[in-house]
């Protein structure tokens, strides 16, 4: 692995999934990254994301750097030739270039606007990182995919599966704000890459890129999406169709336990935040379908997996 | 000791303030935090606890995580039942319920509004963690009290103290501001645990919470009180009974070296920070009185040996 | 070296400068700083510093501590007597004397507010920080200087020169906003004790204090002053005698590859962050005349040779 942008990047999906279920048992392995530093920089807020990868870097020895870009540092120019005569103090080319000398890996949250799709499609943000750093970059959540996210969710659906190929449903819910696309699109992704029964659910408006979905079955009606689940992992997103528009929606899309009755007694999975009796009802965050808190514990062990096959990877290169 | 939430859940004080002492002297017991980490969560503003707190983990081996909450993260909720369609983005029973993955001990600290008496007494947000962590929670300070503050008081009084029992006033300052009573409180507290002649001077209106004051005789004659003490503790707190509010004060309470002509050439302490001249005057800080400093030191030492209880605790129950 | 508030504060530059190139080599020298702690407070933004400090004390073995001051902690008084009945929260007499309580070492950014010289140039923040803490205090940019920069400068200098005594031309450049002469100050001071050709260029009226540029001579005419230079520092400041102006400037002083014709193909300098094409062209930054990348990767060796210095100090006086 030479940077972890996409799960493209991701050579052998299954092996990953063991290697981090391992790392959970052995929970230190300080000598892998050992004189190692690893730099995350978020343009936006972060809660797991920051502590988790921050716990996994830690967790291989390695020294770990977090800045918040633009309040600690300065305002980064990403535009090529552009003349800098306004608000933006640094180019991205310098800024990427010399954090490349302090670490030895590099972790970028860049959110997207929900306002040009082709603009948030482009991912300066993350591209440019990628493009002018001399080491390797995560993708600790871009403007549309957050591969960290999939990987654990892959990694919890093994763990926590008790059949061979389970039915896992992607269900849309409801929210007050617009939300980018990012989780679903990378889930959707990882779910196509292991050996599931996969459907996705959402309102008329909301289907994802098809790019993404590809031949997955999007089914409308969530009552009959539903049916038989091992696994819903419920999630918001604001509409692709309708770029980063909140539709009006007529149904009540919120998972409650209701809906819960035509599952397998399914395991509930959500990335977090999550919004309570908006997105999820209480009677299933509270129940024992919720598998929100372990899921977010293995994001340690995702960012730790992936950590560690790019720090093996460099130091295969030297 | 599961929790550090008030001073009660020390179950031998004279211990424990012997065992800071100790560490006081040994700087170092790498091997007791190894591969454990504490989580720091700030609600509001911290230079003492954030870096003593940080320092004492480190001290003990641990890996160390400071957050600014709601800056850095997410918007909570705590309210039970709450439909969050508003601008809460995550519930405190996720957020407890996280980071008691990602940390072996929760420090929060989340000081009261000084507006409704009753919301401040049901500590919200640290009853809430505590409710919903799975992991040791430790008082960073609280609406109602800082009971790390209160042991390195009791640590500095017992290393500094030349007879078994010193006179030990705590004495009300004047302040522009409206502060919470969670330092009084808690030094209030430990002084009732410890072997000392305890007497708290303040103007009238200030009587801190009876509950808490039980039998301590509070004196309104500010002279008098400081006849002989071995120890004056100054602070400002807002008024208990006319709840968060400055009341106007009429007689001069700055302490100042006129003051301590009557006391037993007492030692001076205060939590920090300090506004000079107007709580206790430059000719006490700047003098041989004045411990603030090595008392600001001792903070260390206190948080040192309270994690180190609750890293044990947590090994022997395993 | 007992601090490292100025250039002067180096008792032997070349020695520094062979160190930090060693440093370099080797990577990690853990058992320097084991058990040490350096704090980094910021009063103002922050990347290279921020990071190559921070990494600098983890190759030392240190534990480092950083903290946003006033965002994360509270708001300062400098002022001696003030009676602190405002906006300020606590005193640096007590700020400084705490943080020497946890820190082995404290570091100091504090921008100058350009509008009153002499204030500027009574280095409030950082004379009292250095007048009230009890450990080592390093200068990490303060009003008028930047002396952990300008020893990066001459480490880099040393680095690449392939002749005895090269020809070093600072060169200003335009900038859309008023920016402190610290940067400028500190490379004039130690160019001037470092075996180089040193000659500074700039428009009328941006004369940089005499006191720092002695008997260095100073060009108006920016062609004549780059030819055969060996290597161009090229740097924006305010002016020094209209204090904190920005002055109009007829003649463009942009460095671009035209300009370089007349030079030794020199290697071209800046601090970083530089606004491309106002104050260096692309065509120069993306060329190989640019060496600012290495010139940053060497921020961590410059500042790791600085705190070595300063712990061996301190054990040495124990």
């Amino acid at each position: 692995m030479k940077n972890y942008i996409t799960l493209s990047d991701i050579e052998n999906l299954d092996d990953l999934i063991k290697e981090a279920l391992e790392l959970k048992k052995i929970d230190w392995a300080l000598d892998t990254g050992k004189g190692k530093t690893v730099g995350l920089l978020f343009f936006n807020p972060s809660l797991r994301t920051r502590l988790s990868t921050e716990k996994a870097g830690k967790l291989l020895g390695m020294e770990v750097m977090t800045m918040n870009a633009g309040k600690d540092g300065w305002a980064l120019e990403f535009e090529d030739g552009a003349v800098m005569n306004s608000d933006k103090a640094e180019h991205v080319k310098e800024a990427a270039g010399v954090l490349s000398q302090y670490c030895d890996i590099i972790g970028i949250r860049a959110f997207p606007d929900l306002i040009d799709r082709d603009k948030d499609e482009a991912e300066i943000v993350l591209n440019a990182f990628r493009k002018y750093a001399t080491v390797p970059v995560v993708n600790l959540e871009s403007a549309t995919g957050h591969p960290l996210q999939a990987l654990t969710d892959a990694i919890t659906i093994s763990e926590l599966k008790d059949k061979k190929r389970p039915k896992v449903v992607l269900s849309w819910a409801p929210h007050p704000k617009a939300l980018p696309q990012s989780v679903p699109n990378s889930f959707a992704d990882i779910m196509q890459k292991i050996d599931v029964d996969f459907v996705i659910t959402n309102p008329n408006g909301y289907d994802l890129n098809p790019a993404i979905t590809k031949d997955v079955s999007v089914i409308h009606d969530q009552e009959k999406a539903l049916k038989d689940a091992d696994f819903v992992y419920v999630k918001n997103w604001s509409s692709y169709e309708h770029y980063g528009k909140v539709l009006s929606v007529k149904k009540d899309w919120t998972l409650n336990q209701e809906k819960l009755k035509g599952t397998k007694n399914a395991k509930v999975m959500h990335c977090l935040p999550v919004r309570r009796n908006v997105v999820i009802a209480d009677d299933v965050l509270d129940s024992e379908n919720s598998v929100v808190l372990q899921q977010a514990g293995n994001r340690t062990f995702a960012a730790q997996a992936v950590l560690k096959r790019l720090l093996e990877n460099s130091d295969n290169s030297r």
